[in-house]
C-alpha cells in the first residue's frame, strides 16, 4: 500500500496544532573548530526542546542522494520523492502564483551573458542584473508568438524569470538548455520522448527569437531554460491529512510546492520576524504550519559557516515566540544538508528534533548533527516524518484491529 | 521477492530451540518520576538477559502507525501488516476461538438502541446490556435462517456478538452498516465489488430478521453489522520457517491469530505461570514457541502504570524458569507499545532484547526504552524480528552463492 493511501485511510480531523520548521538546508559539516554550523550555533531554546523531545537523523530520499528543492519538501510532506516528480519550471511558476494548468508547460528561465564573438557563456546569471531590469526585459519577451500556443513570461527576481507554454499537445520530457558552466556555448532544447519533439521545436524557435531581441542588452545579452516540466497529478495534503495547512515561507518556491500539495499560501514578509508574526495571526485558522527558512541554505550554498551559524541562531531566538502559540507537536528539521565546506545541496543526513505531546524524550542534550546521531527516534527518512507529526498530534487513527 | 518467499526459500530444519516473548502491550511512556512502565519495574533477569545479548527498538509496521493486535503479531511472525490485511470480524471470531474456515465470512455484530418511531440510533451499544442479556439476545437470532448458506450467531461480551455465514460463493468487500454515530439509521449492507452482490443481499435479509426479532427487545431493540471479512489466504509459518510452532496465549485473540498463520495452539491457564508449565511441559515438541503475555497491555489500556509495571515484574520472575530449558535463542519484546499515558495502543516503537547463541553484546545494561534506543541492533521493524530469530537460531542458510 502506497504510503500517501495509507495515512488517507487512517488520518483524523481534530484540533491539535502542529508546526514543521524547516531549516532549507540545516544539516552540515565540522568547520575549523570541528562543530557543524548548528552545533556552533548558540541555541539554548532549541537545545531545550532536544532536551524535552526526541531526536534523531533524517535521510531526505535515500542514502547517498542528494535532492533537490523539490524532493527534498515533498518528502519533508508525506509524498515519496521518488514517485512524484517536481520539475523545477513548475516550482518556479507555482512560487510567482502563476496559475499554471494541467496543459502548461514551464521552464525556469535564467539571462545570462555570452561572448557576442564567440556565443560562449561568459556569466551564468548576467551579473546578477537588478530586478528592474529583469522586469524590463521580460517585458521585452513578450513580443514573441508562437504557432499554436499561448506564451507567457513573468519576471522572478534578478536574472531569473518563469516562460510558460499553453496549449494541447504540449509535452514533457525535454533537456535543458544551461550547461552550467562557462566557456561553452547555451544547448538546444532536445526531446527525451518522440510526443515532445514538437515542444522542443516551439521552445527553440522561442529561443531563438529571444536571443535576438537581447543581443544588445549587455550584460543580460541571453537567456537559458531549466526544468522544462508539466505539472504532475499530485493529491492534497488537507484531503490526504484531514487538516487545514498553511504555508509560511519567504521565497517564491517554497511557497510554490506548499501550494503544488495544496497549503494555503499565507501572506508575510521578508524576515523570519514577519514570518512569526504571520504564523501569530492565523494561529487558530489552521491546524498544521509548514514554516520555512530560507537562509541557512543561501549562506551554505556560499560557504559561509558563520553567516549559516547565525541564520540558524537568529531562528533560535524566535523559537520562545512559536512556543507561546502552545503547539501540541514542533517538529524542527531541514528539507536536506547544504554543508558550507560543499556550498552545494548534499545527501547527507541531517537532524531532526520532535517535540510535544507523547514523546519519550531520548537523554540527547543539545540540538545538533552528532548529538542527534544517538537520538531515540533512530535513523529515518523525511518519508517517515509527517506520520511521526501526525501521530504525536492524536491524527492518526489504528491500523487494523 | 515478498520477505516470506525469501524466507521459506532460506529456512533450514535444525534441533535449536526458539522462544519469542511478547509483552502485549510493552513499550510505554515516562511516569510521574520520568522513567517509563518497563524501566521503573525491577527486572534483574531481563537486564542480564540484556547485558549477555543485544537490544534495539522495534517499529510494528511504519513510523507513526499505530497497529491493531492483528498487524502488530503479523509483524512479529515476519508477515508484512500492511499485505496481510485481517478484517475485524475474522479477529472478533478468532477471539473467540470460533474455528473459522476458508469458506467463511465472520462479521462482528453490535447490539443497539434505535428509536422505535425513526429507526434512528440513539445508543450505539446499547446500554452496554449485561453479557447475559446479549447471550439470550443471540440464541433468539440463532433462529434465523437463510438460503444456501450455514449462519452461525455466537456471544462474545456485553452488546457484542460474532455472525458467521458458511457457504461456497461468500465474498467480501462489503461496507458496514454501523454509521458511527447517533441520531441517523443504520446502513445497509453493500457490496464494494460484484462478487460480493449475493453475499450482501444475504446480510441484508439476515439483518431485516434480526430487526424484527429484536423489535420489542429495548434497550437491545437492533443491531449492526461491522469488519465483514473472509480469512485471508495466509501462508503458514511452519511451512514458511521449516519449524515446529507451538503457541501459548491466555485470551482467545491471540490463540486465534496463531491458529491463522499455523501454529499449534497449546491448551494452557489462566495464569502466567500456567503459560510456563505449558512450555515445558511441550518443549521437546515444537522448535518455536510463542508466549504471549496479556496483562502488560490491559494496564495500559487502563493508564496503569504501576499495574502495568507490576506485569512486567512478574514475567521477570519466570525468566530463570524460561531460561532452565535452555533455549538456543530467546527474544522479548511486545506487539506495540500500550503506554499507560495515552491508554491506548500507540505507533511508539518498543524495545526489543535479542538473547541466544552468536549475538554480539552491545553494552545496553537494562530491558528499557531509552536504554535499548542506544542498542546495537538499532532501529528495525518487526517484520526484521523473526529472521534474526531464526538467523541465530542457525536456521537461516545463506543467500546466494
Amino acid at each position: 500500500m502506497d504510503q500517501l493511501d495509507l495515512l488517507r485511510r487512517l488520518s483524523i480531523p481534530g484540533t491539535s496544532k502542529m508546526v514543521l520548521l524547516v531549516m532549507d538546508g540545516l544539516g552540515g559539516l565540522p568547520g575549523p573548530n570541528g562543530l557543524t554550523e548548528l552545533e556552533a550555533a548558540h541555541t539554548p531554546h532549541l537545545d531545550a526542546l532536544a532536551r524535552e523531545g526526541i531526536c534523531g537523523m533524517s535521510t531526505p530520499i535515500t542514502p547517498g542522494i542528494t535532492p533537490g528543492s523539490g524532493p527534498g519538501h515533498l518528502g519533508l510532506f508525506g509524498y515519496d520523492p521518488l514517485a512524484y516528480d517536481i520539475g523545477r519550471g513548475v516550482l518556479e511558476a507555482l512560487g510567482i502564483d502563476f496559475a499554471l494548468g494541467s496543459d502548461d508547460l514551464a521552464a525556469r528561465g535564467n539571462f545570462c551573458t555570452v561572448d557576442p564573438a564567440t556565443g560562449f557563456i561568459t556569466d551564468r546569471r548576467a551579473g546578477r542584473i537588478p530586478t528592474e531590469v529583469g522586469a524590463r526585459l521580460v517585458a521585452k519577451l513578450r513580443q514573441i508568438s508562437l504557432p499554436g500556443v499561448e506564451v507567457f513570461v513573468e519576471p522572478v527576481k534578478e536574472y531569473r524569470f518563469v516562460l510558460v507554454l499553453r496549449g494541447s499537445g504540449l509535452a514533457d520530457g525535454l533537456t535543458e538548455t544551461d550547461p552550467q558552466q562557462t566557456g561553452v556555448p547555451p544547448l538546444p532544447v532536445k526531446a527525451l520522448r518522440p510526443e515532445a519533439e514538437r515542444t522542443a521545436e516551439l521552445l527553440n524557435q522561442w529561443l531563438a527569437e529571444a536571443r535576438r531581441l537581447l543581443a544588445d542588452e549587455y550584460p543580460a545579452n541571453s537567456l537559458n531554460l531549466r526544468g522544462l516540466a508539466k505539472v504532475p497529478p499530485i493529491p492534497k495534503m488537507p484531503d490526504v491529512f484531514q487538516m487545514r495547512c498553511g504555508a509560511i515561507a519567504t521565497y517564491p518556491m517554497y511557497r510554490g510546492i506548499a501550494r503544488l500539495v495544496g497549503m494555503d499560501v499565507l501572506p508575510t514578509g521578508d524576515t523570519i520576524e514577519d514570518e512569526v508574526a504571520t504564523l501569530r495571526q492565523h494561529w487558530d485558522k489552521y491546524d498544521f504550519f509548514f514554516f520555512h527558512v530560507k537562509k541557512t541554505d543561501s549562506n551554505g550554498e556560499d560557504g559561509n559557516f558563520e553567516g549559516k551559524k547565525a541564520v540558524i541562531e537568529h531562528v533560535d531566538q524566535i523559537i520562545p515566540e512559536i512556543m507561546a502559540l502552545k503547539p501540541n507537536v514542533l517538529m524542527v528539521t531541514g528539507d536536506h544538508s547544504t554543508p558550507w565546506a560543499l556550498k552545494s545541496h548534499s545527501w547527507h543526513a541531517l537532524p531532526v528534533l520532535l517535540w510535544g505531546d507523547y514523546v519519550c524524550p531520548d537523554g540527547v542534550q543539545a540540538f545538533g548533527e552528532r548529538a542527534c546521531m544517538a537520538g531515540g527516534l533512530g535513523h529515518l527518512r523525511h518519508l517517515d516524518l509527517m506520520p511521526l507529526l501526525m501521530a504525536h498530534a492524536g491524527r492518526l487513527t489504528k491500523y487494523g484491529a
